[in-house]
């Protein structure tokens, strides 16, 4: 890339080109006092000034610094061209598996926008495929931007698009389907998946990134070569999470899509099974089977794409200042499904019992899980639990509430009546729920003493 | 206790006698072809019938059994005569420092309703203390029945009522004072008293059980000898949770009342520390220090008692079905606050923003959680975290939601003005943040690959 292509101009243009100075090398900028040495990076964001210019410093963080007239600038260190494979150069190998990367937004396909420092989803498929050349060593990639959209605005309607873009790429021979998608609901989405996508013939694989892939840190480009290599060599066709298992980059894990949650806001594992294990182990193209999947691998095996989702459905988190009212608005205002996030076992306050007894009444489906997250929900040994399950709450078994809300969604949309969707919704039908005891499966704190 | 006091009258009664069968002793019944064998339990629910007596089997559960005149029952082995020690009999060792038990409810504080099978708050704290005698060894025990209530019912005007009577127990003299709770809410209160028990002398230490007292696997006993060793012999003054740290009846640990939930369903293990590491380690009398605490010990300091809260505060967790009139209903209906328990680093969807905006401009204040649990709460990465914290969005830093939604109800019901109440809130108070770092404090699916 040259200067002039890097969005730099004016007075920051002139001071680059009088030193001869290209994007990626090392310099010296002195302003007044202050020195500043880091890797001139590329300015590209729309409405750039001519007086900033931006430096990678040796922490991997990205500073805007306000040139003047007296300001200094010198090169250190020439950098390296870097090296950029495009997909329609590299030659086909025929042996290469297929596999389809679906784009839909969020920090593994993300742009620092170097006015705010702040991130937004902008890369697209293509760019992921450009950043990271390797992928070009496990499959032949096909890139797809379906939506660009940070995870938290994402909706139950942009799940029925990617379910169908799935089935499409399936359609079109795909060996295997990654998705790329904010960490922030990538756990929702996954739940969603694995219901909307019945009856799968190949692995779907949503991969996410806790820190952008300009940063040194960045877990981008491990976990996608990852995704790529889980998508196409598992033999397994579910809907995995695959994202670091340690903060290190030893190795990955995939965990099932109605089992993952996202427990830490910025450690790059991040993501664990909640009530589950992982099934897989990743590292590059070393995909090691740590559980049976659900289902095998069989490109004969017909997708059943039931893609619609009831976006009338209420997540409610008890808690010790919590009016039964909000029950009744819920009722009010037309929604269909109430998913309580309960407490300890599956209760709530006896304050809503009427509210909730009302809204059965009414014809709404009340479901029970636990805002402990981990464990079963067993609403037979106290009172509370036992009234509930009387007046017709469905206790979730051991899943857990984000999966249990996108679960409700789902069997409101694709179930003739009532009775229907309630017989389904305490159905296993994609590891979502296990009629074992699992007490084993939990988390410890680390470091402990 | 002789058979007329265990509650069994009529044909129970009768055939009992005639065989000269005692409670606990250990007796057959056959009834048709069928044979039941185990311990006959007293019968002290009100309303119970002649005709049902109860077993406790082998594997620990209690079952009622329906007689009629052709059933057989025959003794089997005597049941041996239980030592109670009673308080008042008990010669007071002047060495033993002074504790408060005060009973609140719960299943360190429940009977089994024989009837239904169903757990209800019941025993006295007089009864604890009866059940576990050892408790006479570690100190003098002061027992009181504060309320009676399952944990899911508690309300913020509780948390108050229990801030006044721990204030009571000190300025009575007490050493430490023991709060035996449900575990639903268990961590809600904690927080709750941590705030409202400002500049504390001594520890308060909340202790609860995951297993009723009637059953072999109980981590009753444990817990209330730990806590009752805590209270008095920690060098430390603040609120702590204590609770089995493990499965086993290893030890236990004692989270910070502002860092402790509920992580499971049904584990003895189930709280943990979030963002933060257990305080001691507590096996019996032994009680060992890991971590310095906030305060320590001294019966000099007065303590400063803030026991109110503001009942007006909504807990709303974002999702992707969730609309942006919730946020107005809150608003509309005279709510002071409203704590989010939104995505990631602190996220919610863009099309909350305008209801946010107008919230806040209404005079109400919003904070904003992540639902991840684990780790700090960072708006200055994405665009829309940076957006909220324009339109006024306070950060709760290293705070997990339960623990930021008690604080929100506390500042806003004990500062003048708004004003003062978001500066209470961003600041450190009872341990709740912390502004380091705190990348290692986290938890790790046990039983992994």
């Amino acid at each position: 890339m040259s200067l002039d292509d890097s969005g730099y101009s004016g007075l920051v243009l002139d001071k680059l080109s009088t030193s001869n100075i290209k994007f990626g090398d090392t310099i010296l900028v002195k302003i007044n006092e202050e020195e500043y040495i880091g890797v001139l990076m590329p300015r590209s964001q729309v409405g750039s000034d001519q007086f900033h210019l931006v430096l990678k410093l040796e922490s991997g963080y990205n500073i805007g610094i306000k040139l003047n007239q007296d300001t200094q600038v010198r090169k250190i260190k020439t950098g390296k061209k870097k090296q950029t494979v495009s997909t329609e150069k590299r030659p086909v190998t025929k042996d290469l598996p297929i596999a389809s990367i679906l784009s839909t937004g969020g920090t593994i396909a993300s742009k620092v926008d170097y006015q705010t420092g702040a991130v937004n989803p902008a890369l697209s498929a293509q760019d992921l495929y450009d950043t990271v050349p390797e992928l070009g060593n496990y499959a032949i990639v096909r890139a797809k931007v379906i939506m660009s959209i940070l995870s938290e605005n994402i909706r139950p309607n942009d799940w029925t698009k990617i379910a169908r873009s799935v089935a499409a790429e399936i359609k079109a021979g795909s060996d295997g389907v990654v998705i790329a998608h904010g960490t922030d609901t990538l756990g929702f989405t996954a739940a969603a998946l694995s219901f909307a996508l019945q009856d799968l013939p190949v692995p779907v694989v949503l991969v996410g990134s806790q820190r952008s892939s300009d940063r040194p840190s960045s877990d981008a480009a491990m976990n996608l070569i990852g995704a790529i290599n889980l998508a196409t060599r598992a033999d397994a066709a579910d809907v995995f999470v695959l994202m670091h298992a340690e903060t290190s980059d030893s190795y990955l894990h995939a965990h099932l899509g109605t089992r993952t949650r996202k427990l830490h806001t910025s450690r790059r594992d991040a993501f664990q099974s909640v009530n589950s294990y992982p099934f897989y182990r990743v590292s590059g193209e070393n995909v090691l089977e740590l559980c049976s999947p659900l289902r095998r691998r069989n490109t004969e095996r017909k997708l059943n794409l039931k893609p619609k989702f009831e976006e009338k459905v209420a997540l409610v988190k008890t808690n010790p200042s919590i009016e039964a009212s909000l029950i009744d608005l819920f009722v009010e205002i037309g929604y269909k499904g109430i998913l309580i996030e309960g407490t300890g076992l599956g209760h709530a306050p006896d304050r809503l019992q009427p509210s909730i007894k009302k809204a059965i009444d009414a014809g709404i489906i009340i479901a029970m899980s636990s805002q402990c997250l981990f464990g079963r929900i067993n609403m037979n040994v106290y009172r509370s639990g036992v009234e509930l399950l009387d007046i017709g709450v469905i206790p979730c078994e051991d899943m857990f509430p984000e999966t249990a809300l996108v679960k409700l969604m789902w069997v409101l949309a694709n179930s003739k009546d009532q009775d229907s969707a309630k017989h389904l919704f305490s159905k296993p039908l994609a590891g979502e729920i296990d009629m074992r005891s699992e007490e084993s499966e939990y988390v410890k704190s680390l470091g402990g003493h």
